[in-house]
């Protein structure tokens, strides 16, 4: 029965400045381009979508930028989050590695999305914006930017990928307590969706779906503004409070990391913790190795190609150069947790054609697995995501066992496992399928990559 | 838009002991009895229920108990829990009024649980005890003991009201992933339950049922004990770390309340905030208003009996004088929330009559309305049971805006509704029906009270 050890911060300690890792590449990520004439896209062309703040992040070269006062003033409802460290999986595991975990499932809406839904939610407030638009997978997202608008008076409208709508009323309910208004997506309430529901109308919805939806609402509404959870620049650099708050409480446990680690979908919790570490690397030249992990039903960093693709199925959205699967590439609907978006974050792309991340992929089973493990020992379910990352730091506790090593692993326990627990059920029940996306609809969807003039 | 105010404290300002109110009472709560000869009970009559150390702590004289080690040391997984001033919601209500809350919704299992549950894990194991029984209704408790017993190797038996059962398997799933063993009651697992089916098959269950499963299961297996997540003198001392806490943030806030709230099922959230204020008031002539606030269909303090009862329906516990609404009361089913216990803790019953605190209950929809704007607000969905008190704040606060005063309101966030959002569900849908209990029910099962040779 070891102790319980968590290295908390006063509030002081909340970082007063985003991380830019764009200031430290040693070459700069390719362009965002135009999906009309393929040319480099211009914040005019943007100005549709998002408020011009954002539009600014996107493109910045500045290392640091600044959390205005509103921002950082709501983070101290539940930041710095807490940096733990496992004992007692170090002790199941008999591991000679130390483990460190960052919980951001302390936030109201249980995960690390508030980190940029409440940043999202103030520019567009502070430039007039009345209401947003978005979409959501497993609903992390969604509830996390009804949770912002609440906060800020904003209207907001969420597209939910219909099969989790219909299999997660409880994330729902989240939202429209927060008084924003749910979706299921594909929906006949856009030209997207009607398009969609006229060729496939079983269709039970993709990310790349809701977004072409929640787009268009922006797109068409002068009083809308859209919203991204993840693989945008801005939204990764907002979760990097994550690692700035975590090289500080390192230093507090007298320890740095070997290997940092994150699930990724999108890439923005993953992004979150390892940039500012990333960052140390290329500056410092402090080593630290930093995993990635997938799933192996949608691995687009281990399996997709690098490209540029839209964002969304209806081809609305820039074209970003990313790891892909297509945009028309629909994951397997047995997959339990998120992580379900057809690329991956541009700058977690760079960073893998960099060299500075490694990248690998995990069935379910073996993540619940591993989730179960870490509930039982450290007292926290994790969500179905997270326990990606979690099966991942386990992997390599054992690695460090066998190898007589001992290794300092941080992984970043992206959220709780609350709204999904009859994912867990399922797994207790052997009704979890191990099962790979389908070749051949890879194969197809990759066909269909826009082709460049350029290129 | 004004700033979160979070009132955070170092991990070092975790309590050292609880407090026990029976050491300040000016007259001592009457004696616990025999469930046979209806004489008073001794610690040999509780030893195959409880471990010697807490059955010490039942009956204890002593104003502080030291918290063990280990104990303290799981508390630092989530404790000190946050105070928040809601000046969001006062500035919604308009009111001239200061309400702050202390959030016990960030602990791993979402409620304020736990602080018992880690002490009475931490006393059986101490004394060799490797099984647990138990019962939980809303499931609060339940998943908060399998917790507690997955991080001290404790097996956990957990008897759950059949209605909840069925109506939350997100909480048995809870249970299940810490590893606990979660049983439908009334069950054919004990002779209690099969008594019950055999003459209601139908029973939806109750926690008075559910308790004598667990018991029975305890009693009739030496290496078994009970545990109870309410009522018990016991548990009301380890939930005082939330009021000890809150005396010292309300300080560094520099504020004392006028008027403390907490919503009451068996007491325990309602008396770990409120006793050490009480305490400070007995001892130091502090003045303050406490407020307990119940479930209009379980309404045990405004409208039960000041009888000796039993805990359960079977009739195996010790008779315990509290305010009963008869050991065979079953709250309507369409109730949503927990706080569905027939009788109050008897220190709580106690501080009632010697007028030390005041008591109301309130309809569910009021309640949930009040949990809506307060999501909407201050960014935290509030359990069900939560919301009493939530509502009772405001109601507080909104008499203040009336009569031009600017009192002092602090009220207990006793957990997150992040399981229970299939009422919040209902609520939006205009199905939660707000209906007192059955008078006819209750005068039936109040005929039933033991009668005392002493009385």
């Amino acid at each position: 029965m070891s102790e319980a050890i968590k290295y908390a911060m006063g509030e002081d300690r909340i970082p007063h400045s985003w991380y830019n890792i764009v200031a430290d590449f040693p070459t700069p990520p390719p362009p965002v381009l135009h999906p009309g004439h393929g040319g480099p896209i211009g914040p005019d062309d943007l100005a549709p979508l998002f408020p011009m703040a954002l539009i600014g992040q996107e493109v910045s070269t500045e290392r640091h930028i600044q959390i205005p006062k509103p921002v950082r003033d709501i983070y101290r409802m539940w930041r710095p989050t807490p940096l733990h460290r496992a004992r007692r999986l170090e002790q199941a595991l008999g591991t000679t590695a130390r483990i460190f975990y960052k919980y951001e499932g302390v936030s109201p809406a249980g995960s690390h999305k508030p980190n940029t839904a409440v940043a999202q939610a103030f520019y567009n407030k502070a430039e007039g914006v009345t209401k947003l638009s978005t979409e959501t997978g497993a609903g992390q997202w969604g509830s996390s930017l009804a949770f912002a608008g609440a906060l800020f008076g904003l209207e907001v409208k969420v597209f939910m990928v219909k099969v989790s709508y219909q299999q997660k009323p409880y994330r729902r309910a989240l939202m429209e307590t927060y008084g924003a208004t749910c979706v299921a997506s594909p929906s006949n309430e856009t030209e997207a969706g009607r398009a969609i529901l006229a060729a496939h109308p079983e269709s039970p919805g993709s990310l790349g779906m809701a977004i072409s939806e929640a787009v268009e609402v922006a797109a068409k509404n002068a009083d809308t503004k859209y919203a991204l959870g993840s693989v945008l620049n801005h939204v990764l650099m907002h979760q990097t409070v994550i690692g700035i708050e975590a090289i500080e409480q390192m230093e507090a446990a007298d320890a740095y990391p070997d290997v940092v680690i994150g699930c990724a979908g999108g890439g923005s919790n993953f992004a979150g913790l390892a940039f500012p570490f990333i960052g140390k690397k290329l500056r410092d030249k402090r080593d630290v190795r930093v995993i990635a992990v997938e799933p192996a039903a949608c691995p687009s960093l281990t399996r997709g190609t690098y490209a540029f693709d839209f964002g969304d199925t209806a081809h609305m959205t820039p074209l970003v150069k990313m790891h892909t699967l297509g945009s028309e590439f629909v994951p397997p609907g047995f997959h339990a947790g998120g992580l379900r978006y057809h690329g991956m974050a541009p700058l977690v792309s760079h960073c893998k054609e960099l060299g500075l991340i490694e990248a690998r992929a995990y069935h379910q089973n073996p993540c619940f697995e591993a989730g179960v493990l870490f509930a039982r020992n450290e007292g926290i379910v994790p969500a179905p995501e997270s326990t990606h990352a979690v099966r991942a730091a386990i992997d390599e506790a054992l690695k460090a066992r066998e190898e007589g090593k001992s290794p300092t692993i941080l992984f970043n326990l992206s959220g709780h496992g609350h709204f999904d627990m009859q994912a867990y059920t399922d797994y207790f029940a052997g009704k979890l399928r191990d099962q790979d996306y389908d070749p051949k609809e890879l194969e197809a969807s990759l066909a269909h990559l826009p082709k460049l003039a350029a290129e």
